[in-house]
């Protein structure tokens, strides 16, 4: 362009316009120069008006903070909110407060029933013999305390498949069962989550008290499940006490210290280990899941339901687990609210309460909300960190797989990959509903670092890489501002 | 080379001929590739058979995993170790046995008289107001207790210049005063130290309670002097208390609760913190330098030394503060006591004890040995974790700058520049004996990692990087292996 032209440009556009062409220019030139223009949007399906709409959303959120001033908020004001302590109370206040503050046209919350609480109390432990060490190490969610000191050789199982090698009975009478499972650690590919070994991982965390409790242990501990090697023990949730079993203590030590162990075993020599965990379970207590909705121009009782998990484990402030959700989820939803007119379906924000400890807020949900299942017209969550998607897989009826392959190409841009595997469920609390029939979207994160920080002491908010969370919420307005605009049936 | 050659070749180089013959091949290769045949020998300094056995002894040192071994041995059999504990005591054994197994020809200790010791104990802390908050902190060294709760509304320093700029008074009266400096954090070029950011944030670890005492302040606490963001505190000494100085407690909290305070105080309400330590001065103890001599073949009484600390800070197991020291300096003298014969002239590892709290052991040393300084012929110390070397400089006699110039050529394979400074005067310990007059060498390692872990819980053996350790133990071993066969004074 002459220096001529570009003046007379300069002269008219200004401000909101002259940000509004560039993006729009951006936008051309990045699908012109795709290969076989496969990103080329289809104006039948998604109007013209719309996908400029669209565009100029994406961009904001990518230079809006929002997301992450949500989650300094939250992590700030309120921090560590498992469900059922003084910080889940807090935390149900001040997200209320937050809906509102953002503008949001509705906001209210749904009692969660919790049928038992747990106090965490204390846990200290140490190697006796051959060599005196302090064990950094932290009681599993729902674990029994020790009832004061509790000594046992350790006994060491490679894997949780080899503990449940070991014939019932009592052949670890007197032991204490150490998996030492390391969680495999690794780049996912697109459409890979980087969660598969986290699943071998809590099968021990969840499950490894009551196997080893089959077999006469006193007490079991497992290498943390997470790809870190910091001197932190990533607590989890146990998945509780069958009635008839017997109840023994479970913790998770840190890599650090699950290597130092395996160094003295491999020394020949019995490794005895004391522990003292105050952890306690308690009675019944009351909480919440928390509402807010953007309300949709059309009147329709549609709406489409953006889900993160509002509690958290209970020793770092929850910033990437789920703080990162509730800022990205808080914040697409009010990024679309701030827009010149409401969307025509409405926007949900669920933020759920108790999922470190099994989904109790969304299965309340889902009790009080199956017969409105319908009106959950399209549903993600956010439960993988702060990190980037890497690909967009939806969870619809054929008919409309092709809609949201047009989507998908407003967010291309953004790095993102298209898997056709069109098998989505929902992530996290989101996937009850998905099981249960609601259309849904997987958004797959780079959750490289979420393994080394999630459920320790170090899940703080300076873990949340800023430029990231802009990706991240820019992706899910993107998304469900065009599928609010749209009058699409995703169950077709 | 052709097949019939080859066979005829193997046929009459087998085992150590074999390696000797690739070596020098590998080494002839190196210096004929190097621009202006820079690193090629000049044998009239170092004789052809010493050259050969230095190239042979580097390369056995990077084949070899002793150094790594022997950290291995001394956080998992002894642990924390800190100056006056029970781990000082085990460590005092094990390194006199450790020194045995190795094939040192002599052993001994000499006592260090530890004039006051000082317990940890306990410290828990947490923001009363605004936000209630766990506060993760360290008592820094030989810090007094608080004796029960203290409380006292934070006053930020972003420097430790901002508060001494404040008029000595009661100006801080009631208050606890927050040391918020974060270490610069760099990767240095050849010749640059990574610890230029910790001289800085040492200024407030050291000095800080004495400069806030004399304020008013009832407290001091610091940002932890690293480059992680992980929640530990980082240790450190406090310098103590000078006669008629008012003692406060001095903590340091950890990078991500000082960030979270940093931001409640934007937030323009007082920031009110509860912290209790249970620290104690207590009273002298005994505790010792542990030595070791491969003793030279020639009777002089001349010797070369290498140094390390044998204490460490007593939250994490001292792998790289100073494991790495005592792993790569034993592994080093003990490759040269594997070699065919003695080296003309003795190698002594001196092994220091307290130099955590202030050089106590190296002072002893020195007011025992000054009269022997002068067979003192060179030393050097690593006290900077587990890294590689990149920059060899010298502190000698201007007629030795050639001899060390050559010696270095020998190391300079593994990716080590020299300096011209010529300024050394050994790191830690060893620069007590280098400024007062022994010749030294300090061999500039590579740190990046090393303050993200130095000091806190996290100091561990799987910290350790293998291969670079024995990069670092074969450099040490070269370099004094020739310069203990030859005959060189270095003061000259």
């Amino acid at each position: 362009m002459e220096g001529k032209t570009m003046d007379a440009c300069e002269e008219k556009i200004t401000g909101k316009n002259v940000r509004y062409l560039a993006l729009v220019a951006a936008f051309l030139a990045t699908t012109s120069f795709a290969d076989e223009s496969s990103l080329v949007l289809d104006h039948s399906i998604i109007p013209l008006e719309v996908a400029n709409s669209a565009i100029l959303l994406r961009e904001r959120a990518l230079l809006d903070n929002l997301s992450v001033d949500i989650v300094e908020s939250l992590t700030t004001e309120v921090g560590p909110r498992r469900i059922g302590t003084a910080g889940d109370k807090r935390v149900i206040a001040w997200a209320q407060a937050k809906f509102r503050e953002l503008g949001f046209d509705r906001v209210w919350t749904e009692e969660v029933i919790l049928d038992r609480g747990w106090t965490r109390g204390e846990a200290k432990a140490e190697i006796v013999s051959p060599y005196p060490h302090n064990i950094v190490l932290t009681a599993l969610g729902y674990s029994v305390g020790t009832g004061g000191d509790l000594s046992g050789e350790i006994v060491e199982f490679k894997s949780f498949a080899d503990l449940e090698a070991v014939p019932e009975g009592d052949s670890l009478k007197g032991k204490i069962a150490f998996v030492s499972y390391s969680m495999r650690d690794f780049v996912p590919k697109a459409g890979e989550s980087a969660s598969s070994g986290y699943g071998e991982g809590t099968k021990a965390r969840g499950r490894g008290h009551v196997v080893a409790a089959k077999r006469g242990a006193e007490a079991i501990i497992i290498r943390s499940v997470g790809t870190d090697n910091n001197r932190y023990a990533h607590t989890g949730s146990g998945y509780g006490y069958k009635r008839g079993t017997r109840k023994i203590p479970a913790a998770a030590i840190s890599p650090p210290d699950a290597i130092l162990i395996q160094n003295m075993l491999k020394r020949g020599q019995p490794v005895v280990l004391k522990m003292n965990l105050t952890s306690e379970i308690t009675g019944p207590a009351k909480s919440a899941n928390i509402i807010g909705e953007i309300t949709g121009r059309s009147g329709s009782d549609e709406y489409l339901v953006l889900g993160a998990h509002v509690d958290s484990w209970d020793e770092g402030t929850g910033a990437i687990d789920d703080g990162a959700g509730v800022g990205s989820m808080m914040a697409a939803a009010a990024l679309i609210g701030q827009m010149d007119q409401r969307p025509q379906r409405s926007i949900r924000v669920l933020l759920f309460a108790g999922e470190e400890i099994g989904f109790y807020g969304v299965n309340a949900y889902f009790a009080k909300h199956e017969k409105d299942l319908p009106n959950h017209v399209l549903g993600a969550e956010v439960d993988g960190g702060g990190g980037r998607i890497n690909t967009l897989t939806s969870g619809v009826g054929d008919e409309s797989i092709a809609a949201i392959r047009e989507m998908y190409k407003l967010i291309a841009p953004l790095g993102i990959e298209w898997s056709d595997a069109n098998n989505a469920k929902g992530s996290s609390d989101m996937s009850v509903l998905g099981n249960a029939g609601m259309p849904a979207l997987n958004f797959s994160q780079n959750s490289n670092d979420y393994f080394m920080y999630h459920h320790t002491p170090n899940d703080t908010f300076d873990k949340i890489i800023p430029e990231d969370m802009r990706y991240l919420t820019a992706a899910y307005a993107t998304i469900f501002y065009v599928a609010a605009e749209l009058d699409i049936d995703f169950r077709q």
